[in-house]
């Protein structure tokens, strides 16, 4: 099966447990379900459930498990998208190519689904129903609660904020923004097989540092395309980012070199997964794929 | 010990839980977790985490354990302040007689010093430090993440919202917002020494009831110091909830039913404890102290 088809097959199927997982209420909060289905259950590739499934997938972990780990990252990274596009952050009208959710509800409704999202994501993963050992339960809770925290993607956000009032940034700053504000969580998501399946700790850092090179290509490949993409295929206008000045290691190391430094990283990640033989084949196509998209 | 003595020596030891666990990082990102010790920290009644200290006396639970429950509760419960004081939401500028979060620092700043305060509430109760039992750990994210999410805190908000623009309301209307707006986070309060002890379904059906009595009761003593407080005692501008068209329990009944209504509930609160004979005295006398207070 090709990168492709395996990512839509993945995407479809949590597409619906995260649907199952989300039924509107009777009262007059159904507003804020309302708003967290359109922002999370919309287009999207789905990219993080995907790596759980996968990494799931090399401890044979039971894939109803899997797919509930999947829904709840996909709700959490849709909790961050919904507050980064607030007007007081990156201030966003549009996203996947449709109204952002503050623009489609309005402010306070978006600050609240995104809320609700976040506090959602950590219920599905302590519910029983993810995983019959408890330790399993806490163990994920823990790991996604680091990955979104404020050494993770919440300081990521509140570097990259502050990174705007700057006019120079080096390296090293930027390569750790990138890392907490994106590789954190495609880390947990790539971990988050290993915990379901209680891989030792040789399986979990294999996994882990292959997810944090990959993590950091992936946002190096958002930035390439905020340059040269197609806002009709990216759904998103482009320029906006390089136009707000934003922390970005293209803009810091420029075009050609950040493409070459994306090429190099996914090699890195992939060689970490030889610690899986060919069951982990797809997971190597995928960080290649990451970087070749045009979406 | 009086009521108000036991409550200031919880405050102090919860107190300095949260600072331990509120370290300011080296990297720029400082300022995030500056603005979540800002919010947190200062002065303030920790209620919540006393009644997570005197549920789990009860129990007999390790005071270091109920500790750590008790900052997690605060670290969220501040959280809800951070995102309610928002200009888009209830737009205060004002919280404990200082400026609100996003007047202190600024409104993106606020908005994700809010959101790692409620990331960080879920990994504190997930750490091994809390409870050695994972089961224990699991149980406390998932009886928290549903006392926050849609069907409590988030919900009540967003009812709230909602009910601002409304002319009228009825009483059982408003009675649902404020059990999922207030009580069941002061009912989650109120339960987790039960989880934490391990206490049979009697027990904790006993906590939670007094809990949702008394949190009902808490939320109509603080509506009617929004109408009779004085500022400079409750530290907030008073009348504004008034003004605003809120949706309280005081609107719909009126001030001397409504106080009433609230000595009811706390009787009623009370009479749920006599399942554990005196050694509930405190937690007995907590609910009559919450609607005599004057701030």
């Amino acid at each position: 099966m090709t990168v492709k088809a395996a990512m839509a097959e993945a995407a479809e199927a949590v597409l619906e447990v995260m649907d199952r997982l989300l039924p509107i209420p009777d009262g007059p909060e159904a507003r804020v379900v309302e708003a967290m289905r359109y922002s999370s259950l919309g287009s999207g590739k789905r990219f993080r459930p995907f790596l759980v499934l996968e990494s799931a997938r090399l401890f044979a972990v039971n894939r109803a498990c899997a797919l509930r780990v999947g829904a709840a990252v996909e709700f959490l990274h849709s909790y961050s998208l919904i507050h980064d596009d607030l007007p007081a952050m990156d201030d966003s009208d549009l996203r996947r190519g449709r109204p952002s959710c503050h623009k489609q509800f309005d402010e306070a409704t978006a600050v609240l689904a995104g809320d609700a999202l976040l506090t959602y994501a950590f219920e599905v993963l302590a519910n029983e129903a993810t995983h019959a050992d408890p330790r399993v339960r806490a163990e994920l809770v823990l790991a996604l609660a680091r990955a979104s925290g404020t050494q993770g993607m919440v300081g990521g956000q509140m570097i990259d904020l502050l990174a705007e009032q700057q006019s120079e940034f080096d390296h090293a700053h930027v390569t750790r923004l990138q890392r907490m504000k994106t590789a954190e969580l495609i880390c947990f998501s790539c971990e988050a097989g290993a915990i379901l399946g209680k891989g030792g700790p040789a399986a979990r850092y294999a996994l882990r540092s292959y997810g944090q090179e990959m993590g950091l290509a992936f946002q190096i490949a958002d930035d390439l395309l905020d340059i040269e993409g197609d806002s009709a295929e990216t759904g998103k206008p482009t320029g906006l980012d390089a136009a707000a000045g934003k922390a970005t290691l293209v803009a810091v190391q420029g075009v050609e070199s950040a493409r070459a430094h994306a090429s190099m990283l996914v090699e890195q990640a992939a060689r970490h997964l030889d610690f899986f033989d060919e069951k982990a084949d797809l997971l190597k196509s995928v960080a290649r794929f990451v970087i070749d998209r045009r979406s």
